[in-house]
């Protein structure tokens, strides 16, 4: 077997002259008259390789049997082309390799889809051959940056002391959260392993344990139904620190993102970076997670409109909720069926509608116009700073709804405006959660991060009086409108995990029941403790300008959680089944698929 | 909150005259009348603070309270200590530290078991209480080694060109190996994923995916009973290439093991290592695993006894068996009970007795002497070297089941003659494993390694003729007596695959149907490949000087698959079946624990 000297796509002038043994894929093959010339392909790219009767003897007649995708191992010398035949659009289009020994190492059958960047098929088909697809340089550049990026993040940690551990896949199901996947128990039949929807119990477990500064980055799974970004096993760089003040760990997350970014893909992110609180941030953008690439920000006007003769304006504000603006500037060019579209985009978000005021020479038009007061349209001209051109949109509704209408609306206007610079990175924190929202159906407080999750001191008086209002020592890395990181400081005093236990409706021994072993360790000097979870395969996916995770990841499920390749999940022998204390309850054909239930609280 | 400007183990006398502020855990207190001295402990190791009127104030009476186990704020001046109260126990024994302010930020209980090394408990207890145990220094010691050395794998192996790859944790039940551990779908009613043996089949597909290099620190799964050191999930170091020869990658994996042992532990591995074939192996040592560190090699004296008047010897040469010997030198003084033990000792391991001779003063004394001819002993004396004080073992059965007694006995011979220098790391590659195992049950061959496992070229024309005797270029690496890698090169060869298969007794359309995409996968032009798989845990457990793998493992599982600490497996809410469309199926109690099957054929 000729095994290769030098990699296809680093060859250079420099190896002109040399006699060089290279193996790869045949990415093209082009026989000009007795002359073939042969695109060799492996990872580091292509070289033309050639084949002519001078020089090429036996070679030829083999080298003449290959087919694109055929592997080759060639033998020959490396020659600097003539001029006119530089390929350009090739590192190693300077020169070229004139072939004296072949061997077909193997051949190929015609792939379903060619082997190159940009290709336009059907994504089931490239999950299937999802092994050719990953020839394509755009898959192999993905999945080096991915490698890369995760080497980056462990020099950082191992940098900063930061130890590397592995906690279990099989481990215990999860009181809250998502759906779990379960394992059956062989040796302990009718019993069950979870796999982890977080390494957090187990990370807070190594802070009791005096490990300080812990990282993993760590298979996560959550049985959800999948939306176009999600998966259900998907990966987290999982951080966990002792001793440390919110302040010190932002900052260090800081430095460790711009490392990434800066020796990934080359970009400098400055720092600090941009901390918002999360009330800020639903005000002015309508989201927790705002793209900051623009402003467009949304303006607040109950109290310009709350005795408003736009009905529906005062009535809102009478009965607690809000009526905010959207000043889209310059969109008074908009045409009817685009303000007409404009109220199935707020259904959408749950808006019941969607006002609007066209500016145009100094003419405010749309149908509730004729409502507004002077001095409303005074003040509503100075808060929005209306000029000429302007569209002026109006929600009211819950502070939620209206949050999440104009905060869509804002992300459309953006991107129609064209305000968006695709190649600026904006990251901001996201900081000062609310520690509880209040669920409708359960009556009851539930916690919006989870139930560890550290309150801010100042706020802690507020469990007696206003639970809801209480800020959390909880924090989100957004970047460019995507949730990147998260993660909080952790309660680590009793008296607050008792408080914290009350506000979500359960005494201490039911929080026993559910959380047993954790509390029981806490009781033995936990130290003050917290830390953060990045999302990597959605920060893989920003860091290379891909639109979807499942680039990112080698082997992906698609949308209903299967794999095209491997067929799996599959049906399984059902002795195995017998072995596990377990059989399978089919609901007579033809099989419905019952709506899944809503996901809960998230976790890191 | 009083946050630490230093770490405790890391004070030394250049930090003089510095104020401070130190966070941990209190190791010890003692009061000697008025004056509180506190062993300070965080992860860096432990300082001395004092407590006295002169300088702590108010500091002291709460100082006072702590118990081992809080976790204390304190901050505070560092002194040097009077000479003659140094400790030089204490890498910080020089120096300590006058507290000035203190604050408790974590009362603790007491707890189950002392937090220092050596501590005598149950190992349920510590594993039930693992958030203690692994405050213990000897256990965070272990896992920052476990952290160095996957730190290590990562960058010798970044460095060589390896991508990081993450292949599924959710994938297919494979066709052979050991059990599987299942996962229900939700979505696709009455189907299963299984957690990955190994990434074997995906690295291949990698490959076949032109990444070329491939390594992955990977969680594999095996529902096998557990022995000592045996866990349902470990972990693996992958390692994938294409285009390189077998000894390519040796020297290469070669040049990583040594710089793992350089760099963690700070011993020079010689290299290259010793390559020894299985067949010397087994015959030299009886075992695939040799323990180097000594000699007392095995002898075949088959053609000396095979007309001997010992019938078993002359039997079992006429039937096709072995018969050898062990010199266990020096052992000639073992008394009666000890020579008497060996019979249920070559049971353990198979062997229906085992034959001995003692010489001592000149005179062989034993049961078989009498039968042995004269010119069998002078062969004898010449082919064992036997000296006075020489005690003569032998066994005489399947060349298995010699090997096995007589492997078991060397190592038994050579700890208790101290033989064994602990301070060595003996690396050998044992090669030319066979191909193909003869399954008596199943009255066929099946492979030793795995179906993909490539012969060596020079004994491909055995397929025809003798396929037992195909030796594979396979490799396991070999350290002190354990198996601590192993890998192969594998077929990328359509014919070759087909003898293959035919040799293991299925046709191509059987194969087909056991390993579909993977063989659809290598008609697309699959380069030559092979790799290895380190076992992570145990190279840790060999460098960590330990002898059980949990040692090495943050939260591992008991011999039955628990969890000590969490109680994973254990029951789930019926509603979580239902969704999965599964029902336990228990069996009248007392429930019965079946014994498992025997592991099948081994994966890397």
């Amino acid at each position: 077997m000729m095994l290769k000297t030098h990699a296809c796509g680093q060859l250079t002038k420099a190896d002109v002259g040399k006699t060089v043994t290279l193996n790869g894929w045949v990415q093209r093959r082009r026989d000009l008259g007795g002359v073939l010339f042969v695109d060799l392909r492996d990872r580091t790219g292509i070289v033309q390789i050639v084949f002519n009767p001078d020089f090429s003897g036996d070679a030829q007649a083999i080298g003449d049997r290959a087919r694109n995708e055929y592997v080759l191992a060639v033998r020959g010398t490396v020659v600097e082309r003539d001029p006119e035949t530089f390929n350009p659009n090739l590192e190693t289009g300077e020169i070229e390799v004139r072939v004296q020994e072949i061997e077909i190492m193997n051949p190929a059958k015609t792939p379903p889809f060619p082997i190159e960047d940009g290709v336009e098929v059907d994504e089931n088909i490239r999950l299937k051959y999802r092994y050719l697809d990953l020839r394509r340089p755009e898959m192999q550049r993905t999945l080096l940056l991915r490698s890369k990026a995760a080497k980056i993040f462990r020099d950082f940690l191992d940098g900063e002391g930061f130890i590397d551990v592995e906690t279990p896949i099989l481990t215990k199901s999860t009181p809250e959260g998502a759906r779990d996947y379960l394992v059956p128990s062989r040796v302990h039949e009718g019993e069950f392993y979870a796999l982890p929807q977080s390494p957090q119990i187990f990370k807070q477990l190594l802070m009791v344990g005096g490990l300080e500064r812990y990282y993993q980055i760590a298979r996560c799974f959550r049985d959800e139904d999948l939306r176009a970004d999600r998966q259900p096993e998907f990966t987290q760089v999982d951080i966990e620190t002792s001793f440390l003040s919110q302040d010190q760990l932002l900052d260090m997350m800081e430095q460790l993102v711009a490392r990434l970014f800066r020796e990934t893909i080359g970009v400098d992110i400055p720092t600090p970076f941009q901390r918002i609180t999360y009330a800020d941030a639903i005000n002015k953008y309508g989201s927790d997670k705002p793209d900051l690439r623009f402003g467009l920000e949304i303006e607040d006007i109950t109290d310009i409109v709350s005795t408003s003769d736009v009905k529906v304006f005062a009535s809102v504000a009478a009965g607690g909720g809000v009526v905010k603006a959207l000043n889209a500037k310059g969109c008074a060019t908009w045409s009817r069926k685009e303000l007409d579209d404009l109220q199935p985009f707020a259904a959408r978000y749950g808006g019941k509608g969607l006002a609007w005021i066209t500016v145009k020479d100094g003419e405010w038009k749309g149908p509730i116009v004729k409502f507004l007061k002077p001095e409303e349209i005074a003040a509503l001209t100075e808060r929005l700073n209306v000029e000429d051109g302007d569209l002026l949109t109006f929600s009211a509704d819950k502070k939620k709804v209206v949050a999440d209408v104009l905060g869509n609306l804002r992300l459309k206007v953006g991107r129609e405006l064209g305000l968006i610079d695709e190649s600026q990175y904006k990251f901001a924190w996201v900081v000062d959660f609310p520690l509880l929202g209040w669920d409708e159906e359960a009556g009851r407080y539930v916690a919006e991060h989870h139930p560890f999750t550290r309150p801010k001191d100042e706020d802690l008086h507020l469990f007696d009086t206003d639970p809801g209002q209480i800020r959390a020592q909880a924090y989100d890395l957004v970047l460019n409108g995507y949730e990147v990181g998260g993660g909080s400081m952790r309660i680590f005093k009793r008296e607050v995990q008792e408080k914290m236990f009350a506000a979500l409706g359960f005494t201490m021994e039911q929080a026993q029941e559910k959380f047993g072993f954790l509390l029981d360790a806490f009781e033995y000097g936990t130290p003050p403790h917290g830390g953060i979870a990045f999302g990597f395969d959605r920060l893989v996916m920003l860091l290379a300008g891909r639109t979807n995770l499942r680039e990112t990841i080698a082997f992906p499920k698609t949308a209903n959680a299967t794999d095209p390749m491997t067929d799996a999940p599959s049906p399984v022998e059902a002795s195995q089944l017998e072995q596990l204390h377990i059989r399978t309850v089919l609901k007579p054909a033809p099989a419905t698929k019952q709506p899944a239930a809503a996901a809960g609280e998230t976790k890191e």
